[in-house]
Parts: structure tokens; sequence; C-alpha cells
């Protein structure tokens, strides 16, 4: 096992991972920039190492001053975390190169999944669903018709150059291609100068749900289950669960073993999670797969109870990974405490806090890096907390949210608690009944 | 379902109570002494009324004052928490003459076992085993003898009026009871005024083990399986854990049959506790009843996924209980960081608390009161927080409490952390090889 990791990374996740290697009789090495000096990742690990000013590229991205504090605290290994460097191949190479062990899979597989059109390839390779489509831009409206033919209806028209929804239909039957066709080329020559049109399998009311894994060097891999990530604001994750309410036993057998096929495909070595876009009939299609940990994978660690981070750690040291899938025992969920005004767009809100009172009891985990004094910088996204409630049912846990959010207590910045307290109380939510659109109808009271 | 309950109690059992009450939609109402009016409990409830000084009998003990507080917040239900009146068979009663539900057993089954004499007999008479020995006192060395030949050897003399260990003789055999009987009674005399000895058997290498059970008004009884609060000093419990370092399968049958003999015994309904000293060889004996939910109810919470206190509540609302027995899935472990100085033989700190950080992350629940600034009076017990660890063994459990204690901030106060850091790193604690004497020969270094 090894004897000391440095942890490349700030904030909850650098905490998270030296509280495992506390546990496991690990030593640990912090690095940090200037603007993290008094975070709690610093104080908690046996040693810590200043890696430059606070804009990411110079410190927790800059690869040169990461490396020196590894070996002036002979550091055997080197955990990401999530973000930075975690999926940067180069970084994962240049450890090996100097024989500090990377805690994540190897270079070669990072990069077969970081490029998504490699990765959908190895995908559909495996046997496993990509949203179906058709090569290239289409000519005109008959070619359109035959390509949604090919793809089955309701279908989507994109611009190539696109964003934002320009140039963007979605197409139920021929007659409608007719409409839309030439009208969407139009519109997207005049918002992109570049009229390119593509089609795609229209995902009707998707969700995402994604499915853990964890595989070792000896080629054995097992699923431990869903999240479901649908609550999502412009593609950032606010709230996460496992199981998911929209999961039944035969789709998570389907899913679990699209994503070992997925996994196994790449020989994955290291925890990893396989994304999924599931739509109302219970169809899944690949999105990506995260080749790190993640940020909610503490959903998965209550209802399974299992400690991730361990995991991963004794796979990077050669363990092997147990042959048999793991499936939710309890209802667990996530909302993400970050300092941002949910009355005002969501705004940043970095500062001090100058009072804080963290939720306990019986179902509640919170994973925090802050205290009552600390100071969130600018520069640095703005998650605080992680709250985690977990019950044996969804509504139970829903509740057991509700109280532990209630007595949450942070003074001197926005927070988005008052957003998860009205979530907590919304009846579509509460229903499970929702969609990744969730919010874009969502008000704040 | 009860529409509000009033919390006859303080500190971190009246927030334990309020939490559930709230994740199950019951409004509360909390009572505090002119001490505590700055106390979480009071914070969180959705009424708060004083009722009295801070001397106990002038408030928490104050069964004029609570039942006009639970009069004129027009409660329907009254939870008594332990210690106080949670086992006043009399208060119980009086809640019920007001048309108030008591959160308990009925005030006769707190009198059965309340009083020992009744409890043993009744527990005899039930065919669980109570240590043995001979009724009455001994006259002489010869009767000595004849007794501990009934009983079987090891037995030990103690005192009628004694305590201290004063005239307390363990023997082993005939020839020691020649030697031993004179002298004993000699010192009971010298200490007591009272020369009266009686004889009990000797329980060898003794373990506190004590069984969960929960029963409702159908005469449905469950267990709840166990927890092992060996770890004490003079009688007062710092550490408890579950399962237990010296279960085995076998055994846990035998105590949770005899455990459920013994609720059955007195048709009793709501959760409660039946008490064991386990000897070295594995027999048992019933030591007392609790009627009322115990501070250490938190490590089975943890090990079975389930809430005591909504059970509790659920059976004094008139559900049923499951009839299947449940079984420690984890292994938690509770340590009580009281405001006292280990080094200076756990003398209460009351004070200010200045900074307090409490830990988090995964496996880590705290159940506290107190807060940055709280001031910590000096009236009650000196209990200001509950750390509870859980993972998929005990030395993890173990594990991740040494790290948990290693992150707590208390400044102001002087707090028991420093003794289970201690204790979590004592190789005879660690092999789970201890005995209710344990503490008898710890020394903080």
């Amino acid at each position: 096992m090894f004897k000391k990791i440095l942890i490349a990374n700030r904030g909850e996740i650098a905490l998270r991972v030296i509280r495992t290697c506390r546990e496991m009789g690990i030593k640990t090495v912090a690095v940090y920039s200037t603007a993290d000096k008094d975070s709690l990742h610093v104080k908690f690990a046996d040693e810590a190492v200043c890696i430059g000013k606070p804009a990411s590229a110079d410190s927790y991205l800059n690869v040169a001053h990461i490396m020196a504090a590894a070996e002036i605290t002979n550091a055997d290994a080197i955990h990401p975390g999530y973000g930075f460097l975690a999926e940067n191949s180069k970084f994962a190479k240049i450890c090996g190169d100097h024989g500090i062990k990377f805690i994540g899979p190897t270079p070669e597989m990072i990069n077969l999944m970081g490029d998504k059109v490699t990765a959908k390839e190895t995908m559909i390779k495996a046997g496993v669903p990509v949203v179906p489509g058709v090569e290239g831009l289409l000519k005109d409206a008959a070619h359109a018709k035959w390509a949604a033919n090919e793809i089955g209806y309701p279908v989507i028209l994109k611009a190539t150059a696109g964003g934002g929804g320009k140039g963007m239909r979605v197409v139920w039957n021929e007659s409608e291609i007719e409409k839309n066709f030439d009208n969407a080329k139009t519109e997207a020559a005049a918002s992109f100068k570049n009229d390119g049109i593509y089609m795609e399998k229209f995902v009707e009311e998707p969700r995402h749900i994604e499915i853990q894994v964890a595989g070792d060097q000896y080629g054995n891999v097992c699923h431990l289950s869903e999240r479901d990530c649908s609550i999502q604001r412009r593609h950032q994750k606010l709230v996460e669960e496992s199981p998911s309410p929209f999961m039944t036993d035969e789709l998570r057998e389907r899913m679990g073993d699209a994503a070992i096929k997925a996994a196994k495909a790449i020989n994955y070595e290291s925890v990893g999670t396989i994304e999924f876009l599931v739509d109302k009939h219970r169809n899944f299609y690949f999105m990506e797969m995260n080749t790190r940990i993640q940020v909610e994978h503490c959903v998965t660690e209550e209802v399974i109870n299992y400690d991730l981070i361990k995991e991963q750690i004794k796979i990077a040291a050669g363990e092997k990974v147990s042959g048999k899938n793991y499936y939710p025992q309890m209802h667990a969920i996530e909302c993400r405490i970050n300092a941002e005004d949910p009355y005002n767009d969501f705004r940043p809100s970095p500062g001090k806090i100058t009072v804080l009172h963290q939720p306990g009891g019986h179902g509640v985990r919170v994973d925090s890096h802050v205290y009552a004094g600390y100071v969130i910088p600018p520069y640095y996204d703005s998650m605080i907390a992680k709250l985690i409630t977990v019950a044996q049912t969804r509504e139970e846990a829903c509740d057991t949210m509700y109280r532990a959010l209630s007595e949450y207590v942070i003074e001197g910045v926005k927070t988005t608690i008052p957003f998860h307290l009205q979530l907590m109380q919304n009846e579509d939510f509460r229903s499970g009944n929702f969609t990744t659109k969730f919010l874009e109808s969502f008000k704040m009271k």
C-alpha cells in the first residue's frame, strides 16, 4: 500500500481524500494556492506545500509545481480528485514517468474516453447504445427525410456550428421536415455563418442517469448501480440521488450490463462513471464516461455502504475488485451547497463565512472544507459543502434533507440552501417525475 | 398520528426527538429552564415554553409546569427522552389522566421494571436468567458453604448495606469461604454498622451487553440485536458499539430470545432495552430493563438503518411493529463527548464553547445541541455531543472514529476527546478483548 499520497486538488474533495487516507494509515500531502492557505485540506493534511498564485493555471493546473511538491515530500502516489488535472492524460503520464502512481486509469484509457468521437465509436463496437444519428451533414429536405426514416421519429435537427437552440428543430414526422429543414438552415447560417445541419434521435423526456463502475488491472469490473442527476441548471448538477426514482430492476440490469461492457471495452481500471441519457420509454444512450471520482459519489457510498475513495486507492495499489455488483439498500440524496445567490440567477457569492452551523443527526452527512471565519475565494468553483441524507425510502430521505437544510446556518455569503428547501417541497420533484428540463421552468418563490 | 409533541427534556435528546418530529411533519414544543434558553432544542422547536429555574426540581422534574406547558400549547403527546421523568410512572399516569399520550410504556410496565425485586421475580418466572443467588442473609461460614454449593463456585460475598468493595469477597472454593467469611462480616460491620452478608454468583470477566427491543400494543415484540457498553467508568457508559465484538450468532439468538421473553412477560409496548451481564463462558444474566430510549440508541440505528425515535412515536400512535428481528449489517461505535477533564479525574468542565468545528464525511454522525458561543450550564449532565461512526468492520469503524476525533475542535472547555483518541489507539480495546473492568486500569498518557 502507498505510504504517502499527494492530493492534487483543493476544497471538499481534497479533504475527502485526506479523510480516507487517515483512516487507511496513509500519510497525506496537501498542495494549495496562496488563496487557499487557510483551507481545511491544508490544516488536516500531514504536510502541505504551496504551489503558486490563486489562478488555477499558476497552481492547481501547474504540473511542474505539483510534481516538484510530490518529489520534495517523497509522495509515492497522487490523487487528482475531480476537475483540474483529473482527466488530463498528459499529467497521468508524467506521474508514471516519475515513478509516482497516478490514482486513476492509465493515460491511454483517459484518452480513449476523453475524445468524444473515439469514445462513441468504441461504445458502438462494444454494443453500448449511443444516441442514433446519421454521419455527416444533410444536403436537403429529401436527404433529411431519408435520414429520419433510418433513425426513426422523433428526430432533432441541429446546427453543426450551433448552440443555444439556434437552428435546432424537433421533428415528429415527414411533413414537419418539409416545413422546418430550410428554416433551420437559414437560422443556422444567420447565427453561426455556417448552415451545416445534422440529425440525431430526439431523446424524449430525457433523464440523466449514470452508472458507477469499478474495475481492476486484472480485468474484473463490477457496477455499483445508478445515480440520477437530472436536476441540472445549464448542465450543472445541483441534486443527485440513488436509486433513481425512474429506475426499474429490469432497466438497472440492462444499464448495468451496458456500463460493464463500456468499461471492459477499454480494460478500465479504477472507479469511473458511465453517463447515460434515458428517455421516457426507458431506452438509454451513452453520453460519456468520466474516468475519475465524481462530486456525487457520496450518494452511492451511502446506499451501498462502501468507501469509493478507499476502493479507488486499493485498485491503484493493485488490489482486486469484488466480482459482484452492488445494489442500493437505502435511498440517498445529495444537495450541492454553493456560495451562489439563487434569487439572483445563481450569481457566485464569495466572501467570509461569519457564522456556520452544520446540521447533524440520524441520516445526515456533511462533506465540507469550510468553517466559521473561512473566506471563500473568488477563483474557483462555488461549491462549499455537500449535504447528503440517507433513509429507507426516497420520501424519508427528502424529509430528512428538508429538516437538515432547515438547520443549516451559513451567514456572510448567499447560498443555494433556499433553492434546495423549495425544491424539497416541490410536488413534481417529490413525485420523482422530472427530466433534465425540470429546472428550466422552476421559479424561486 | 400526533399533531404536536412536547419534549419534556433538554440537550441532545430533545434535539434528537425534534429532528424526527420535523421529518414526520409533527409540530414540536420545547420546554426549557432559564439556564437553557439559548440551547438548540429551544431554537429548533416550533414553540418553546420556559418551565422554571435551572435546578432540575424546578424545571425538568417539575411535573406541574410541564403539564401546564403541554396544555397551553395544546400538545397531544409528550416525549420524555431519557433521564428526568422518562421512567417516572406517576408522570406517565398524569399524562394519561390529562388525555395526553405519554410516548413510552404504560405506568404499570414502568413500575414492574422500576422495582428491582419485582423485575427479578418477573424475569425468573418468564425463564430469563438472572444472576444466581440465595435469598436472605448468611448466618455463618457453614451456611455460606451450603449456599455456594447451591449456586456453584465462584461466588461473591457482599455486604447488604455495602458499596465501594467493603465487605466484598470473591470466593473460589470451600477453604476460601472458611478464610474470608468472618473477615467480610467484620469489615462490613466496621464500614456500615451492619454486618449482614449475602451471596451471589460471581460473574467472571463480565461484559455489559444489552438487547434493544420494540413491542406494540398488540403483543408483537421484536429485537434489534445488541449493544456492547462494557467501556464504563464508575458505571457511566463512555463508549458503546454494535455488534459486540464478543458476540456470536448463537449467543445473539439466545440473548434475543431472552429479551423478547422479558418484554413479553410484561406485555411491553414501546422501544426498550434489556441489560445483561455476560460472563467469559457466554452465560448471560438479566440486570435490568430500561423502559425508555437510551443515550446509545444511535449505534443500533446505524447498523440496522432504522430510526428508533420514529418507531417509538409510531408505536405510541398505535402502529404495529414488524414481526421480524433486526441484525447488524455494519459496525457502529459511539463516543460520548463530555465537557469533562480526562486528565483530572473526569471533573466536569462547564463554560463557554469559544470555537467549535465538528467532524464530517463518510461514516460520521454527530448528535449535539451545542454550537460556537454556547455556554454549557453547570446544572445538568456534562454530555455535549455523541460522535458515532459506522463502517463495514469494527476495525474500520475505529479508524473512522480516530479520524473524526482528530478533526473535532472544541475550545473553551475541557472534553473527553483526548480520552477517546487514546482509547481508539489502545491495543486491548482494538482487539475487542475487554470487560466492564477495563477502565479501572486505563491510564491517560
